[in-house]
């Protein structure tokens, strides 16, 4: 996470659990939330957030698109809110969020910012500490190329103090970060088994990761999705996402006319091996979405599967 | 679980989620609920029943007995519940809860029976079907020697139409059963990314448990924890539950006088790579508790635990 926080844990479950984490610690009934929907994503944030007894306000923008700064404050002027929630790296939709200009915006207006980085650990800068990203989480099994089953999740200083200074429980027990915190310490108190191979499996992942180091991380995703864009280009195909927003670890590509998409992956799972998505929500139908994330971001897949495709198209 | 339950899955968590789930799904709020306590485990039934709004009324025994079915009738009586939890084999005790006739008794108040199998399910019968229990959940780590990281869990008919019959959402996004049993049925929804490493351990531990089959399973533990016992007792150590109602699977045994407690557990783990729990909650630094769960559960085991433990005593 780029992060000096001392409440950074893997959550026992998957990045769900941690964007439910995330959201039922900071939330309290009748909290003011702001979620910024551009995706799948953050609707879930949405959904989790009313669960938890939030007033959530909303501001949309087309899927495959992101939000700037001025939209943020704008919304914050009209509605204020405890919470700004935003993704991002939308695995939906391939687009990622420029966070830093928005983060100074929350915080202007006394919000808490929390980031969805389950996408973009590990693939991307997240930056946690030198944006000032109170609440960040992710997944093990994206960019990070470990087991799916443990939702890595930092809390910085403001959120902390937020936690400390709630006036209701924590509305769920599995995910109570004022239970769990007291891992740490003294008087280590149990809570619940720790699901103790996944967290063996993280550790190993993440000395992987180190060992490459995290700039070295960044550019080897950048230059294999440079990889894939140009050859994409190539075959004619078209990405969903401007490339200025467009995130090296996912690409949405738009379906050619009079193809049949779900043809193409049947093809490429059966003949070649490699497994593409198709869209998601709103653009079901419309986009395949090809993940590039950890040791799957390597330049052998990116030519198989541009070969793979022309073969298949 | 000894069910033909079509809604029987691993939740993505360890056995707490499990149990989390089971209330957070059967629970709205204002709902009357029973909790029987007669350990660690039952407060925390009360604990989660209480985060998702129950109205909890509680019945106690000492810890290390059991409840009868009419304490549990008059308390049904007095205070009518949608809801009975009960844990089956309390592992901060060493106790065995008959469940038979309690279940009848919850059925004839028309109550949901929900029964913790923690560390029951694999070591002893646990009869979901024959005897009538609605709700049940285990962990994978116990009496089933897998790893960590999964929450066995099963609901019965009447279970699934309160769930379908629920008035307000479930108040936990990761651990509703009503968007999770979408896995099961022709179009399967998208919840969460599935831990699915765990998923095939868990595959694997079954499959073990199937070819030694479930009764020669339960007869393994009961085999062994008697070996235990007969041998505790020749060391003048005396068990912490009465015999009819003591737990194959976990035994608690009272600290004898004089003993340091804390420095028999060094021995053991440093001199002969044992471990044995102290007490928890009310029984801490007043018993040992040794498990003998699923693989652990050896004859090799308890002669040398019994041997060791002389030494160290």
């Amino acid at each position: 996470f780029e992060t000096e926080n001392r409440l950074t844990i893997p959550i026992s479950g998957t990045g769900s659990a941690a964007m439910e984490a995330a959201i039922a610690n900071m939330v309290e009934p009748g909290d003011p939330v702001l979620i910024c929907i551009n995706g799948y994503f953050g609707s879930r944030m949405v959904d989790m957030a009313e669960r938890y007894g939030a007033q959530v306000h909303t501001i949309h923008r087309p899927w495959g698109e992101v939000f700037t700064p001025e939209e943020v404050a704008q919304a914050l002027q009209k509605n204020p809110a405890k919470v700004v929630g935003i993704v991002h790296a939308e695995t939906s939709t391939g687009a990622l969020q420029p966070l830093d200009a928005i983060a100074r915006v929350v915080h202007e207006h006394g919000g808490l910012f929390l980031v969805d980085a389950v996408t973009s650990l590990g693939g991307v800068p997240v930056g946690v500490d030198s944006i000032g990203i109170d609440i960040c989480y992710s997944g093990t099994q994206k960019c990070l190329s470990c087991p799916p089953g443990l939702g890595p999740l930092t809390l910085g200083p403001r959120a902390v103090e937020a936690l400390k200074n709630r006036t209701h429980k924590v509305a769920n027990w599995y995910l109570d970060l004022s239970m769990i915190e007291k891992y740490w310490g003294k008087e280590r108190t149990y809570h619940h088994t720790a699901p103790i191979s996944s967290n063996y499996a993280l550790y190993e992942g993440l000395r992987i990761v180190a060992e490459e180091g995290l700039a070295a991380r960044w550019d080897h995703h950048r230059r294999n999705a440079e990889l894939l864009w140009g050859g994409l280009q190539n075959l004619g195909l078209e990405p969903h996402v401007a490339l200025e927003h467009r995130l090296p670890t996912l690409t949405t590509v738009r379906v050619p006319k009079g193809v049949e998409e779900a043809q193409v992956r049947a093809r490429l799972l059966k003949d070649y091996n490699i497994e593409i998505a198709g869209g998601l929500g709103e653009l079901k139908g419309q986009v395949w979405r090809i993940g590039l994330m950890g040791h799957s971001s390597s330049r052998a897949n990116v030519t198989l599967l541009l070969a793979a495709l022309k073969d298949c198209l």
